[in-house]
């Protein structure tokens, strides 16, 4: 099986998607400051796992855009904000549209049950300033 | 937005998987008799559920081979074997390949962590017999 | 078995229960706030989910007031603050008394462990506003 | 609040659930088989963890029989098998009947989504034996 | 086997390390204001479960230390940030050094997976207050 | 920090560990026989994930046994029947006693709570093979 290799294309860029959106901004800041304290703490495996973590959603045989909107499943029935807002901004930057946006939260939201709905109600904030 | 609406087309029936992977036809077997008793208890909540269940997987903007791999990524992601059975099972189904499912497997092992992993050495078991 | 189907009759209305407590009214008026937004959505099998999700919790072989605390101790047991905002007011809507509520908490606190305990400390100080 | 102190009153034994179920004995079985194992490890924490776990379903403010359905919904949410095939056990020992055994399982159903529908298959096959 | 039965020397005080770090002040403010709100409801199985939580950690077979070390690993894999701050605050009063803290933190991100990563960077602030 | 490094020696091999224990043996050639079919289908990914883990529980600042036993603790914490296995054999072959790998457990026990129960009951049927 061939190795998920290039980088995907975004039509939008983080500076665009802050610019469009409150919440997403604030998440996007909270985000940096964070990771540049990671970033600096310079741990060997920390830095092996994003870089893993990175190579897992570049296009391959599955197109980045439905990988992103895969990882947003997955951390809507996780139930993790963070990990819902990144990977909505994601989907949005390379050209999810909304209404592929909730298909994949329905996924999430039958799968997981109403225990996500908390968690719907807030990306639902988001996909309608992102939208918009 | 319009609602899932319209029933994807298979191309392989249950028997044809079953026919091909010792896997998945105890699998299939063992939900179709378990699956005997719950239709018998005729509970109104949950023939609604099941029907909501199944509407979430049918062809929209996003197509369905698309939302069941969604479905196993986010079961990996929950380790539920039987959902994972069942997702490979229908990806396969709709036409997905077995580097689709792999990328599917990724997303989750990277998300979910090792505890995923021995959830992963089954599926790859019901791969390699499907897609032999 | 007959569906679960009659409307439980509430002793207290939200703005009551919003009058009692700060933290419920602030809880009632994000979440509130929130499903605006997700109504105005429109999403089918959401509101097809909202539909089953409200008739679970009707009047049926087990009171109403039994299975909002059943939603509590399994809201505490997966850990969702905003769930158990929300079933600790219903409860409390439909005259279950404080040691109705803790006793529920409690089987959610030895099932769940010691990680359920930050959302105790959280409910706690929710009861005891609403039964001052 | 008064502690949770008095035994509750059960119509049926274990001899007489495992005489009415295969699949009820097998877990019975099994259950003592190991915690015989753990019993002779004598770790004086487990001891203690297992005495609170004994006082939480005892009768209180809330009914044993409904703690012990509460306790379904949250196993059943929390997706453990042998927790869901004990507190079947214990709610039908404890003069539940099949309604409100599928009731509760509704609630978890709901809460937990899809991911629960494994776990409610082989329950309604222990309740199917049960309640024959 | 003996029980767990002396108290861990602590190199710090609760006072020592609020003054050197106002995360870990404003956790702890917080958390002392909620639970004497749990300690006034005086309810008796939360405090016997607060007295078992209390023993697990004494000094043991396993040095205390390692125990809040484990207490952090578990915690970060099952994504409580209170409980994170708590044991991290833990160790470091017990003289766990800053690698200690991160290797701990590798288990809980490699058995965890992404999902833990938001996590992680809220924990690397604390980390970075601590050990500056 | 320096990074985890060194290989730990173990004091038993795996076949020593079969040997002694039935449970253990049959853990060993299951995960055996189904990671080898994960490493024939030699996922880039896949790999990169399984060369963190293992290096994950290197020698560090904290010994390799420490490391073994909190994978042990938030397996259990998880309910992860395979990953408990693993890391139980893990640090028994790393010298750890079984008053460390049942302190461990409480640990798990006391953060995870009784839904860990039915998973500390198989850990303790492999603990008295293995310590026997």
């Amino acid at each position: 099986m061939p190795a998920e290799r290039s980088e995907p294309i975004y039509l939008f860029s983080d500076e665009q998607v802050a610019a469009k959106s409150a919440i997403a901004r604030q998440f996007l800041e909270t985000r940096t400051r964070l990771n540049t304290i990671v970033t600096d703490a310079d741990n060997y495996l920390v830095k092996r796992f994003y870089n893993i973590d990175h190579n897992t959603y570049l296009e391959g045989e599955i197109p980045a855009k439905y990988k992103e909107l895969m990882g947003l499943v997955v951390s809507a029935g996780l139930r993790c904000d963070d990990c819902i807002n990144y990977h909505i901004i994601q989907s949005y930057r390379l050209g999810a549209n909304r209404a592929e946006q909730e298909e994949s939260l329905n996924v999430a939201l039958v799968v997981g049950g109403s225990i996500v709905i908390p968690h719907l109600r807030r990306a639902y904030a988001l996909l309608a300033e992102l939208y918009s």
